[in-house]
């Protein structure tokens, strides 16, 4: 059997007591390891936590080899570990798809992951339309196909989640190039980066997906013990130092509701401004105002 | 302190190890009651596998009487468990802005909910648009607020989640009218039923959010040991069976990949009909071919 558990947000304990009980009782358990980290707990906490090794599966091990996580699973159990959950930001749908073609059983546990406990921030999910993610800009490639997302989601008046850049594993062009295996380390986009980058892209653009003065929040540590939100425009986030990783950000929907908006106060520096912002924000993509036709078939009358 | 725990879907077992932790420590429990039901667990077994008692907690007393659930929350600890995840289909922001205006601290322990163990159907979370609800039809109350919702999601190419409506403790006309304390049996809503709703909408409308060719996604008991998924069109899903609630329904977008179609193929009928559903249903909302517009200013060189 082929266990995927989703490992929740932050700490060993966010595992299920369900999910706990199957990675105990597998013979093999493996850590995805490049698209997410477990906030508050390294490897030798969590194989303290399970009374097993635990082996680190980069993305070569599961796009490439997923024949070293199934090997054997048609007779014996292996977990592979998910932070969040299996079916989340990442999913894992090729590796079920490839368990399925050796007749391998899958048995899914699943477990919180940014997509709804995001959520925490007071914002409905309802409200929410597609979530982008933003990576690290470099020199040469700057990619913004987010920005028509963003776009879609601002016309009808929805919330949007960016997922920032996660870098594990990394080699420099040089060492890659040179076949050497070493590793950058690894690096988180933050908050005033992401803006910056939303900032630059914004200057860019004649058709307006947001503007500096567009309300956001930014959610740090989500589900661990420092969590912190921070609601502000995104000219304002672009220099808010929101600290340790992980981090995401969140572009205000022109429907926030009274009760959204009520809960963001809380985390605002400047209560006031920030109603005016989110006021101001509303007036971007309102609907033409309704003219009501007369009907032609009167008129002939 | 108040402790908002998220249950996750199905048994006693997926709560968090974090989660279990904290509602053994709590003087009072309390079991959200009214928007979502735990599959497989009943009250009893709940409070076996706490080793607490649980009080149920209808609609009245979360939005009426969050006094009863914070009485003496400032010195002694009582837990608020929620079917899913704390803030997912139904958020409790209200119960946590009053534990705030009376300084009582409050933790949440976050847990799979719907809004995303739905990417086990092999959709990925990123391609979804906003969420809609389809509350059961009555004589004289038909609401379809959700239509134009649907209308927006699709004309981007986004998926639709729509969660299917559920009724505890609900009491008749005649009995509300006569103030008796009777309630109605539980009842939630089917797939078939939903797909019934969704088809005679969409004969009133003249602009077609989809078509009774639409193709779908059956999930019932989504996260429990029978979980199970369909994929076929309105038309068929309306006479589909789907057995024991908890049901949900997927509307495709136009967006749907080939590897989200490949994991679709395993949950339908006849896998060529569905690709051929699938192709012809990307044509709605297709962008309009690209114009190439003649410069101006070159003419008038």
């Amino acid at each position: 059997m082929l266990y995927l558990v989703g490992l929740g947000l932050s700490s060993v304990e966010d595992i299920t007591v369900s999910g706990l009980k199957a990675v105990k009782q597998c013979s093999r358990v493996y850590l995805e390891h490049y698209t997410s980290i477990l906030m508050s707990a390294s490897q030798a906490e969590l194989e303290e936590f399970y009374g097993k090794s635990v082996t680190l599966a980069d993305r070569e091990m599961v796009e490439s080899g997923c024949e070293e996580i199934l090997r054997g699973a048609n007779s014996e159990d292996v977990a592979f570990l998910v932070v969040g959950d299996p079916f989340g930001a990442t999913t894992h749908t090729d590796l079920v798809l490839r368990a399925k073609q050796q007749n391998i059983p899958v048995k899914v546990f699943h477990n919180a992951s940014v997509m709804n406990a995001i959520g925490a921030c007071g914002l409905q999910l309802y409200n929410f339309g597609q979530t982008v993610s933003m990576v690290f800009f470099h020199e040469t490639w700057r990619p913004d196909s987010w920005y028509d997302k963003i776009l879609a989601n601002r016309k009808i008046g929805l919330h949007t989640l960016v997922l920032l850049d996660i870098k594990v594993k990394e080699q420099s062009y040089e060492n890659m190039a040179r076949g050497r295996l070493i590793y950058e380390p690894p690096r988180y986009m933050s908050i005033s980066q992401c803006c910056e980058q939303l900032l630059e892209v914004d200057e860019k653009k004649s058709i307006k997906a947001y503007t500096p003065d567009t309300p956001c929040v930014a959610v740090s540590r989500l589900g661990s013990p420092t969590e912190a939100f921070k609601a502000g425009t995104i000219q304002e986030l672009a220099n808010y130092d929101a600290g340790e990783p992980l981090h995401s950000l969140i572009i205000l929907g022109s429907q926030c509701h009274e009760l959204e908006l009520e809960y963001l106060l809380d985390f605002c520096d400047d209560r006031e401004k920030f109603k005016k912002d989110v006021a101001k924000d509303r007036e971007y993509f309102k609907p033409e105002p309704v003219m009501i036709e007369e009907d032609p078939e009167e008129e002939e009358e």
